[in-house]
């Protein structure tokens, strides 16, 4: 697959090889996002950001992932303010939008509803969320951060031993991961949660058809066990009927730092989607483990910007112009601390 | 009249000769728009884009615009989050945001706001709608709209044969565009609506003093039957006492390929301002028209871009220095389909 | 105190020192903010604009501010939007934020709390208001503006003679100031506001103890005889327990031309933080004090993006190569009246 002018809709559009595509594009965009070199390649485009859900993270990194490459942003946020509530079809807003922007990241409450609007759009979309169903980078920053860090560790991606850990129900970016995890094989899957929040068996069928090892349970201390990645995710309340129903799964399968010392791998990795809930009645992962050079959810928000740009890049055939337009930084970069 | 450093609060400040000149200039704006060539002309420049009442299509439209002649952009959207709420009057709203930016687009949902936001400018404002009264830009896209179709027609604009159709009563795009075809004579315009909702007598008596031959009717099909242009109108509901009131008339003069196969002229142009409510009980434009070459609604949206790029350059005197901060595109344009 | 890589969370952070310094760049400011020349001594660089409370003209301020300098903005606005409301902490907002941008102005409507998230900031943080404790880049402004308006009158700041009036025990500006003043010694002070709206103790005293001479009144008129400088706020409603509470205060000490003329020195010079409240039952400063040259309030927020340019420039570094970016204003400034 070549990404050139190419939406991106599902992770399941993705091959291997296109992932390591992708992946080996993320790695040269490190000076940029680090601040080393300025890249002016896409001086004069302009993205349509485009969050018909609101969204804060997600959002702001992909336009800044536009801003590094040298790009405009126009965005918008929220449903209500839009041409939508007025009865206009996902066709036409499509129509409309392709007509101001080179590319179009797209989030929307409903499953498909991407889907549905890049049949009317005449630039490349990107699926920044669609509901319940996708969040496609996400997954691809997931898994570009655990073959970052297992290299971090010594280890490839042949040696994954992975615990997915609380909300596998609902949580859209595990389900995103299953997919991408799908592409290899042999791998060693473990999936720990409270039984009415397991992850579908469509998914497990998927790991264990691709020739996966898995394990299933809701014993935490087995379960973190052997892992060198630990998965943590957040009780998606919003997916729940009621706040009640969700509350009640709340603070199941805590991680901390006395049960990381305790039962985890000398090293493991803890990663998350954020956001991570701090509040009492959950705090799925305790600060007292922000120290730990194991915990690597920063620097997996981190990775979110070079797999966007990445994206950016091959979808915008510029990918091997980068450094035509390098410019030097001329400001300081950091906190003197 | 030039318009360098002025503002554009009302189509009726519009000359036919200041018209033909921000057209010559739209013209020149497509290479531009269309990711052949960019420019920078505008690079360091600031547009405020104040939009006080919530739009996405005008919003970023403007936006673009600015940011295709190289130029910044900042926003807000929405009234309650500004210190209008707090009792700050708009001359004050507008000495503060003047000191901020280069040129000041701005929609607000009262009636003459914009006006009066402009006595407190010290710098150009456009306005880009105030409630119910103009939307001077969308009436100039609209009749940039009408000639270029013609042209591919191989018409000029004295042959028009113009058919406005639907809530003529409230459509503000309407009532501009009979103030922009009062520059002209000699027209054929053809009026269809509810008899509720029928075309103020102020604009009907603006295009019979202007010399056009205007024709009132509420029967569809004869009112098609002479067009070459048509413009077809959403009910604009939030102008109605209640959701009831204006649901009586959702429905009403639909278009559909049948009809428009049956009753219009071979190649007859449909228009319509967007949104266009492609909800059931309404379905002005019916999604079958989609693939008629006369649809020329996007083609519309498009020329949005163009015509506020020229307000853009002709008020910042940049008209003339487009192509001396041209640059290559270094990025892959549009869809592989 | 060096600026660079620092955050900006309080008044009381700052010397005289670091005040001369911050002021000196901002009279560097001046040709870039007046379009006589344009500076993209920081294009590549990203802001991350990030209000987490409505503001229309300080966000956009700060926006405009990091334009002039040549670099890029990512906004968010608005508390709902956010991951907070899913249970964020401050600290991991700040941490995948700060990997997003090179600096971050923060407001929040909880006091302290943009110092909490520099905690997690790997980035330096500007505090742009933390509810009713601080709002330095406000303060700063201010004490910018009196400095500038003393020299207009040729007069210097041992001259001060200041008269704060209104709500003083709510408006965080008014605190802020106080700080600033206190680094100074003998100046006249006066305060003026109902007995219930009066200036907290410790900011008196914070001011007596510095030497100045504090005079403590409600009589309009013999508070306003001496000062060359008068400071007018609003009743901060937002921070009463109702609105008929605030209310009751409206409309107090009201400054008019009549008022104006009978009881202010010749050019006494008229400051408000703004909005200026300008309902009938308010009406904080009279309309027919527009055309006074005294009437400072547009020249205050116009110096507010020589202060934040300033800043931005102190603290990543490239208050001296500003000039080296240099390039000509390609546009026509302002309007033709």
């Amino acid at each position: 697959m070549n990404f050139r002018a190419q939406h991106l809709l599902s992770v399941r559009e993705l091959s291997s090889d296109s992932i390591e595509e992708i992946f080996a594009v993320a790695e040269k965009m490190r000076p940029y996002a680090n601040r080393q070199k300025v890249t002016r390649v896409l001086e004069g485009a302009v993205l349509g950001n485009m969050f018909f859900e609101p969204s804060t993270r997600t959002r702001v990194s992909f336009g800044c992932a536009f801003n590094l490459l040298g790009g405009e942003v126009r965005e918008t946020t929220g449903l209500s303010n839009s041409a939508l509530a007025k009865g206009e079809s996902l066709y036409d807003t499509a129509q409309v939008l392709s007509g101001y922007s080179d590319v179009i990241v797209m989030r929307h409450p409903q499953s498909h509803s991407v889907e549905e609007f890049s049949l009317g759009s005449r630039i490349p979309v990107i699926n920044g969320g669609d509901g319940p169903n996708e969040h496609p980078t996400q997954a691809l920053l997931d898994l570009f951060t655990i073959k970052n860090e297992l290299a971090r560790l010594g280890q490839s991606i042949d040696q994954l031993s992975l615990t997915l850990l609380g909300d596998l129900k609902h949580g859209r970016t595990v389900h995103s991961l299953c997919h991408l995890l799908s592409l290899y094989s042999g791998l060693k899957i473990q999936l720990v949660a409270p039984e009415a929040l397991s992850l579908p068996s469509s998914y497990v069928d998927l790991l264990v058809n691709a020739g996966h090892q898995v394990e299933i349970g809701s014993n935490l201390e087995k379960g973190l066990s052997q892992a060198n990645i630990i998965y943590q995710t957040r009780i998606q309340e919003e997916r729940f009927a009621s706040a009640e129903e969700a509350n009640q799964y709340k603070g199941y399968f805590r991680l901390n730092k006395q049960i990381y010392s305790d039962h985890c791998l000398p090293n493991a990795v803890i990663m998350h989607p954020l956001p991570r809930d701090s509040r009492n009645n959950a705090n799925e992962l305790d600060n007292d483990l922000n120290k730990e050079p194991g915990l690597a959810i920063f620097r997996q928000t981190d990775n979110g910007v070079l797999v966007r740009m990445a994206l950016f890049a091959c979808i915008l055939g510029v990918e091997n112009q980068l450094s035509k337009h390098e410019r030097n930084v001329n400001w300081h970069v950091g906190l003197r601390k």
